[in-house]
Formats: structure tokens, C-alpha cells, sequence
């Protein structure tokens, strides 16, 4: 069955409906120490050397021999290209008594981030991690500039805790052909905020936040990583671009760089302090339509999963948290960060292909 | 430190912080069936002969030696009742530069369903399960008459799974000062629909399911129990009041009978398929001011944890569900549903205490 979005008549939420997903393998041994992975693994898709078990790729960096970063379509999809679909793209939606459902039109791919299945954006050469946010940036306007695509959305899932299914360092890319309330209502409470004050609510914040000193990670001349006041969940982070952008699409080459940069400080801080967490996380870019507005501001946040959602939050919809972010923030600014051997397979790199 | 509650800036969304919370003991051996539990655990606060490591209890049901259910303050509280507060009630909100803070004021209580470690709502008595019940709607009516408590949720964390952290069978009460966005979203949209068609959109959801008879589990005479056509998660449940009724304060002994009926059958029907699976679930009631109203209907949730929610979830707040609600119906009204020895604790009963 191909996939469908329904929607929930009392709530007006969607739900994303796709069978193919549950088919998915599961290849995650035992919570494995980041010494016993090895660099190959024979029946992972996305090692290198095994290029035929995944599609065509949609990208390649530093093609030929030696890929860098590849683009791949997702095997199990949450939502599909038009192609899938039978009887052509969906002109109306469909309806069962008072229910609505559309089909579930979209992109779903991988970002594999490395040849190497124990690879970690923590130790690879920054080069590299600008690579991968390359990819980022290069599918994430291709994907866009699509028919149908309304809201793209980039984000990792690494461990198990975080819902990922494969062990291989990757990420995704989801597009869906329309807003979801959630991020509809991130993009009212911002151009409100800009109504109300004449200035952008993330500027607002980034500005308060380093003036405060308190709930500052790290930063570096580009981007800010922030606890945020009101954080989720432990050790919640935030990392924006100091200066106003409204959507990913518009970062440039230098802008890579420093996102590089402070994503591998932060993520770095993260295994060092907490011993390699399970993490979520997303580039929260509202929608392509946002680009040049002065009330929305792209960031990426940080989700480790180190508690459960339990049934208070399941049913208000509020979180709790038990560690204040000022605690969270001092401890990882403490925390002795030692950069793993950049490039330290840089040399090998020849041996193996 | 008291617990406080945040507001994040950018999305109005407030997060309960309490330090408290973080000092809970964890009393969970690795998953055992439920037949290598114990009937009394020497260690665990809610087991009877233990009563002294919990607070003077709130309710008890069925008193004197002999107790069947008792409600306590819960010691790790999210929220604290106005006398934990050395100040005296929050009368205005805390700032710091463009941020908002409340005290975190309310109730929140620890329902525990059974003198025995080793119980569960599916082999009860069912008079046992209807006094849990009536606890519930005790706890419920005197809290949400207690001045500042605008919202009072009754949910259950069933496995580590779902969040809980103590084996003994319990459920809370958990009670705070204002509407979260999640619940004034579906007050606001059942208002809507009611507005448009001049019906509860709950009512409409009952009756159209009734006659497709595709996605109901089971029913009786007061009750129903549907997957939902747009279920977030596999194996999702609602469990609603076939008669429009819009809060649960307004329950009457025999709906209790009703529900227990139905929730014992639906649980022990989730137990028979899928191996005793970890589950939340939650009375969704709206506020005690939409008691009587024409738009609102409160109903249970059950939430079963078989999956993660991962980047793509946590990123667009909309779900991906790989199991089809019909499905899951299917399975759940197929599996034969032996109902455990009711009662068989019974005759033991006046040998134990």
C-alpha cells in the first residue's frame, strides 16, 4: 500500500500512515562502545563497498572512487515520490464518513555521512562535517524547489533511544506537501512576536542570552549554542546563526563552516559529558516561503534522549524536566573538550578503496 | 528549589522544571513476566506493610486493615500544593529580560491501585477495578475544586517503556495553574465543529464508527472502544462514553461499572497480543468548566510504547505510524481474550493481612 496522511477529525492533527516503514531492518547490535564498532560491515547498506544495496544515489561528494557523503533515497519511505503513485498525483483528498486523508506525496532520503560505519561527526575533519552540511544544503533546495513539497525537514536520529533502526552514521531528509499545525504555529508566534515589537523573537533571544550569560554552551563568530530557557528535556540545545537568516537555504560557504565547527564542539561536549547520549537532531527551518522574512530565524536543535515522555506529557502536551538549562549549559561549557584526532583517518583513506 | 514553570519565547509552549523529580528511586528489576513478580516487594513504598514510607494518605478506599486502594502525596512531585511555597501563592509572574516564569503550584498525587506488588488491572476483581475508578473521580472532583488547579490530568505509565519508575501498579493525579496549548487546541476545534454542524464531533466520531465497523475493539453498553482512524501509534485505543457526556466529574457508578468493563478487556486484549507491552493512558477530559457543555466528550487513551518517537516526529510534531488503525483492530478483536481468574486473590485475602 502506498502511504496516506489522515486526519484526525477532533484535533485537526495528521498522521502519516506507511506499512512499508514497518519492514524496515533492524541493525543495531548491543549498545556497542564507539571502540568495538568496526569500520566495515559487511551487510550494512550504507558501508562503503556495499553501494548496490541502496539506489542510485541523488548525490555524491568528492564522487568517483572516494565518496565523501551520498544522498540516497530511503528504501522504507514515510512518504513517497509521485512516481509511486499509480494513479498519478493526488488532485483531492480523500474521505471516509466525516474523515479526510491525502496521499502521502513526498521525498524521504539518506544522508549517509561517511563511508565508514564508525564514523561520528564528533571526530571526523571539519572538512568533512562541512560536507555533510553541504548535502544538506544543496537536497534541501533541490528538494524544496519540488512540486508538492511544502515543508522540508533535515534531522538525525542517532542510537537506538533516538528511534534510529541503522548503526551506519546517516541522517534524513522528509518532505511533506503541507504545514503541519506545529511548525504552522512556530511561524504565527514568531511573525506576531515581530508585529507586537518591530524586531525578530530569535534575534531577541540570541541577544539576551549572550548579554546573560548563563545558558551559553559555546559559540564562535558565526553561531551561538544556547540551553534554552525553557528547554524540553535535559541538555536540550539550541544553535543559531548570530545574525538574522530566515531559512537554511540562504547559508553560504563561511556560514557552513562555522555550523560545522560549533555542531562538532556541541556534539563533542555531549559524548564527552554524558558518554556518548542518544540524540535527535533537527534543522527547525519553518518553510521555504520564509526565506528573506525578518521574523523567522532558521536553527538546529539538539535533543538528547536521556528520559521518557510519560503519560503527563502525552496527554497535556507540556514537558518536564528535571534539570534546570543553567545547570545543563555550566556543566557543558566544564566539561573538558578534547577534539578527537581530526582527519585521523585521513591517512588510511587510500588503503581501503 | 521549588518547581517552576518556563515559557519558551519563541513558540509560547511552557516546560515544568523540578529539580525534585530527578531524585526518584528507580525500582525496576530488568523486565520480568509478570509471573516471577512478587506479591510484596520489602523495598517498595506502595506495597502494603509498607505504608510508613509514603505520605498520610489523601484517600483510602476500603480502610482499616484491609485496604484496596489509597491515594498519597506523590514525594517527587512535578508540582507542589501552595505550602511548599515559603513565600506564600505566586501572585504575578517571574521575569528574567523577554522571559516569563510561574511557581510551579498545583497537585500532583500517586493513585496506588492494590496492596500487591504483582497485581494489574487485568486480573482484578472488577469491583476492584471500579473502586480505582471511583478513586479517580474522588481525587478528581476535590482537586479540581482546590483554588489555582485550571487543568487536572489522570494518566498511567505502564513499563519503563512508558515512563514508569516504580513496578508496583499506580497511576497520578497530576494537577496545574493554567491550559496548556494542547488542550485549549482540542477545546477550541471541538468548539468549531460544534459551531459548523451543530453536533459533538466526538458524538459524530462514535456514531460513524459504530456503523463502519471497521475499527471498534469492543463495546458494551456504555462504553466503546475504538483505534482511531487517524491513531498516532500502533495499537492506539480511545475508550469514549457512547452518550455525550462532556467531563469525567460527571460519571455515575454505573458508568464506572461500564468503564471498568471495557478497560480491563481492552488491557487484557493488549496483554494477550502483544506480551504485556508498555502503555501510558490518560483521561482526556478538557477543563472542569466544560462540565455539561454540548462540544466537549472526555475519553481514555491508551497509548501502547512498541516505537520511538525519532528527528522527524519531534521536528513537525506530526507522527508516523507504520501499522493501520483497521489493522490493529483486527488483531485486537481476533485475539481470544480469556479474562485472568477474577477475583482469585479473593479467598487469600484475610490470610495476608
Amino acid at each position: 500500500m502506498s502511504s496516506v496522511i489522515r486526519q484526525d477529525l477532533s484535533t485537526k492533527d495528521w498522521t502519516i500512515f506507511s506499512e512499508k516503514r514497518g519492514e524496515r531492518p533492524y541493525c543495531f547490535e548491543k549498545k556497542k562502545t564507539e571502540k568495538t564498532l568496526k569500520r566495515y560491515e559487511p551487510d550494512c547498506p550504507f558501508c562503503a563497498g556495499n553501494e548496490e544495496q541502496t539506489p542510485e544515489p541523488l548525490l555524491v561528494i568528492n564522487g568517483g572512487k572516494n565518496w565523501t557523503v551520498r544522498v540516497v533515497k530511503n528504501k522504507f519511505p514515510a512518504v513517497q515520490s509521485m512516481e509511486a503513485f499509480e494513479e498519478g498525483p493526488f488532485e483531492e483528498p480523500h474521505s471516509e464518513g466525516p474523515y479526510l486523508s491525502i496521499d502521502g506525496i513526498g521525498e524521504h532520503e539518506v544522508i549517509i555521512e561517511s563511508p565508514w560505519h564508525d564514523d561520528n561527526i564528533i571526530k571526523m575533519d571539519i572538512g568533512h562535517v562541512e560536507k555533510i552540511i553541504k548535502a544538506y544544503r544543496k537536497r534541501f533546495i533541490d528538494v524544496s524547489s519540488q512540486f508538492k513539497n511544502q515543508l522540508v525537514i533535515i534531522f538525525k536520529n542517532h542510537g537506538t533511544r533516538a528511534g534510529a533502526s541503522l548503526e551506519h552514521p546517516h541522517s534524513q531528509l522528509v518532505a511533506i506537501p503541507f504545514v503541519p499545525e506545529y511548525i504552522r504555529n512556530k511561524i504565527i508566534e514568531s511573525r506576531k512576536y515581530f508585529q507586537e515589537q518591530g524586531r525578530c523573537v530569535y534575534c531577541d533571544i540570541i541577544k539576551h542570552e549572550i548579554k546573560a550569560d548563563k545558558r551559553v554552551i559555546c559559540e564562535n563568530q558565526g553561531f551561538a549554542a544556547l540551553a534554552p530557557y525553557a528547554s524540553s528535556v535535559p541538555y536540550n540545545i539550541i544553535i543559531y546563526p548570530k545574525k538574522h537568516m530566515a531559512c537554511f537555504a540562504e547559508i553560504d560557504d563561511r556560514g557552513i563552516s562555522g555550523l560545522a565547527g560549533i555542531l562538532q564542539e556541541v556534539l563533542g561536549r555531549l559524548y564527552a559529558l554524558l558518554d556518548d547520549p542518544d540524540y535527535n537532531f533537527v534543522i527547525d527551518n519553518s518553510t521555504m516561503d520564509q526565506c528573506g522574512s525578518s521574523y523567522y530565524h532558521w536553527h538546529l536543535e539538539i535533543m538528547p534522549r536521556l528520559n521518557t515522555r510519560a503519560g503527563f506529557e502525552i496527554g497535556s502536551g507540556m514537558n518536564i524536566n528535571h534539570i534546570m538549562p543553567e545547570t545543563c549549559a555550566d556543566r557543558l561549557r566544564k566539561i573538558e573538550y578534547l577534539p578527537k584526532k581530526r582527519g585521523g583517518y585521513e591517512k588510511d583513506q587510500n588503503n581501503i578503496y
